[in-house]
């Protein structure tokens, strides 16, 4: 629990009104109650302000003169929302412990201060830094790097090898390190290729419940710094993500793609194998992406959603377009004739 | 096994035939043996009816006419079909048992007619209702309500705090209640924003292999009555889904969607945030919704398959577009004058 | 480790250059150290030939002039790639042995010579083959046969009676056998149909890691030998899938399809079900297969990428495709008139 005047020392921003209210955590502007702390960060919220119960509202400076109650003033106030929200949620993390079910190889270094969930596993040679943590049944592999004040949560899998910055959440049901889609078609049918490279996860990155990220054939597969991927994704072998890119859920990068820094890619994307993306591109939902990208801005590609009775008349002149292209351009000629 | 006439007697139907055959199973009606009941409820397989080895066949009273064999007649094969297969699967159920390498947390509330599956797990403050059946690998974490009669399968993930109905199946390897994708980006990066809401699921409601629920960011993620997801589906944060509701496998719903009832979303689908889907939708598979749908009835959006040699033609001229719609205007304008 | 002359000996193939040079591993053309083997086999890369450090490289004769080092001379270098990477690899395994924390049911027979990982479950009646290996946490459940030399990866779950061949490759996570998505609709909500059959695959297969394969209806869900499937992919129950074909990631192929030999799917695709696709067909990346092929070859369907604020105007028109066809068809009439 903190008081509005101390939230807003710690975070170094101004306040207005009472600021001895006490917050005990977040909630929206419809649904808090007088002990929680809200914001406005989204102009279509606006009209819940007047109505709302919360304790206090983050609010910027240029809406204040609509509000009245108690706010904390922020330039940008779903940042300030999301520091306000971990610093609430610190409070609630539980101690370290370390389950006896673990099941620890004997030549793993894992720290005292490291915990470890009912029926995890650590395989040999493979090192978990101080504060890190691992939930039930989390299976580390062989020669694996965990770094510092990691999350690994529930049943993920980390294959042998890979190597894991600081800071790192890993969701549940996540795969990293799994062999990438190597194959050459040989006479008889198809050779399997060794995958002998490793997967490399910078700090800060998170990613997302039941993702999969294929090491690398021969060398590394590579998320930089900062990189933050959603649940169900699918990163081929020898991709490399830049630092602080976005990936929405259901996304695919196909083998040895490599995305740029600051991207922001949609959910349901496909990105085929051997391309590059520059930096700051933005990739909306469902598009697929077949070349290199070499200009920052928006990209699309889907078709839009229609009622299916007017989409069936239009699928089929889809399929005419060339022709109907070339009787445009015979009908111009006939009518400039 | 079951006579024909008990499970018309069962049901409450009227039978055609030998009342006394005995039926162990339910079978196709190209592969059924004698000892098997099949049905018709698809007019595609009415070639297989005269040569039919099934000791009997659930089917119309408008078909009976062309079948001279054992059947029970009904109204909906199909729907008669179900009951018939549930009726035998029962029998197959093995009986409760909890395995000793179960870790159940002192504080849980786990009675003794529930299953638990080898290296299961159960959390603090944890919930089972009666029972339950828990398969191999389960991990239940702290604070996680399940009703009665559910089957939670191999591998399922159920995070803090999740409070699941009555007759809930999950399916191997499904997420429920992982952190939804919430992050504000300021000036250094991406800031996680702490999920605290949990997931609510109704009864009835059956959730497929793999599949990933996310928890809500503030307030719940919740699915109504007898919702059923089919594999490798994303639901984000904060996403609402109606009674009865059905989704296909690989479709993703992002984050504060709200889905109304008696929808039906085909495989790969994919629904942007923050929008509303009325009652009694139906999107085709794959399709992008983009928007809100206020009007139920059927939606598509995807682009028509063609041979690729075709395709390439076409996709030029679909970037062209706009151009060649504004030509034919052009054309036309010069024609009437 | 292996010399060059070792290495075209056991493959039978030429070598040019210093048959002593000792060989560890492979390396890329760019990235290979004087003790790895590379290879040429996409002409992107062939400006690495020049400066590459590798202690020899795999090329096609028709190449060999450009390239003075030591060499190994292959038609298809690709593939004598895959077999050099395999020849190091096997090296590389660990011994067999089978972790006291394994669970074995007492009517499941595991030979001596099968691998058991940590915490990994075998089920009642269940059978693994000699060689085969099973990582930590792999759940087999009941009445499931798995053939000799099998890897079955961390955390990979078979549900019962399923059965799969000898030296099939499954990855983390995978799913097989779970329940289709078999649905009925009652006046008051959905029957769910008990899913009978079960899963069966062919030898030499490979299941990604996070892939689901749905066990049969009824009758059965049929990979056949060599098939090769990517992460995440999902197969619908009573979907048959020929032999070598390969899939790539997060596909689905909905219920009842039936699939050829020798097909090569992209990722992202979507099959409809109860249709049939012929041998050696090619579907590209994200298509929508809607109906049955009938012809070989390659097949496409998504719209073309493009920036945003064009495809904004473009797809306005898609909207308008059938009107604009039959106005330019009325302009055509009024001009030949």
């Amino acid at each position: 629990m903190k008081t509005l005047a101390e939230l807003a020392q710690l975070l170094q921003l101004k306040y207005q009104g009472d600021g001895q209210v006490r917050l005990r955590r977040v909630g929206t502007l419809h649904g808090a109650k007088a002990d929680e702390i809200s914001f406005l960060a989204n102009s279509n919220y606006t009209k819940y302000l007047a109505s709302t119960q919360a304790g206090a509202v983050i609010i910027s400076p240029g809406m204040i003169d609509q509000f009245s109650g108690n706010a904390l003033l922020a330039d940008n106030p779903y940042v300030v929302f999301a520091k306000v929200a971990n610093l609430f949620a610190v409070n609630n993390q539980q101690p370290h412990c370390q389950h006896p079910t673990a099941v620890v190889a004997a030549t793993a270094q894992v720290s005292e201060d490291v915990s470890l969930g009912p029926l995890s596993v650590v395989g040999e040679r493979s090192q978990i830094g101080s504060g890190s943590r691992l939930a039930a049944h989390v299976s580390i592999a062989e020669d694996v790097v965990i770094g510092a004040d990691c999350e690994i949560r529930t049943g993920v899998k980390i294959e042998a090898g890979s190597r894991i910055g600081d800071r790192v959440i890993i969701h549940p049901g996540a795969v990293i390190g799994a062999d990438g889609f190597g194959l050459a078609r040989d006479k008889d049918g198809w050779l399997k290729i060794p995958q002998t490279g490793v997967v490399e996860i910078g700090d800060d990155c998170e990613i997302g419940a039941n993702t999969t990220i294929d090491c690398g054939a021969i060398e590394n597969t590579i998320l930089g710094q900062d990189v933050r991927l959603d649940n169900q994704i699918q990163i081929g072998h020898n991709v490399v993500i830049g630092d602080h890119t976005v990936i929405a859920g259901c996304t695919a990068i196909a083998g040895s793609a490599v995305i740029g820094k600051n991207c922001m890619i949609g959910g349901g994307v496909g990105v085929v194998g051997h391309i590059n993306i520059c930096d700051g591109v933005t990739i909306q939902a469902m598009a697929l992406v077949t070349h290199s990208i070499k200009e920052p801005g928006s990209y699309s590609s889907v078709s839009p959603l229609q009622k299916t009775s007017q989409w069936r008349k239009n699928a089929v002149r889809t399929r005419q377009l060339d022709k109907l292209a070339r009787k445009i351009n015979q009908l111009e000629k006939k009518i400039n004739d």
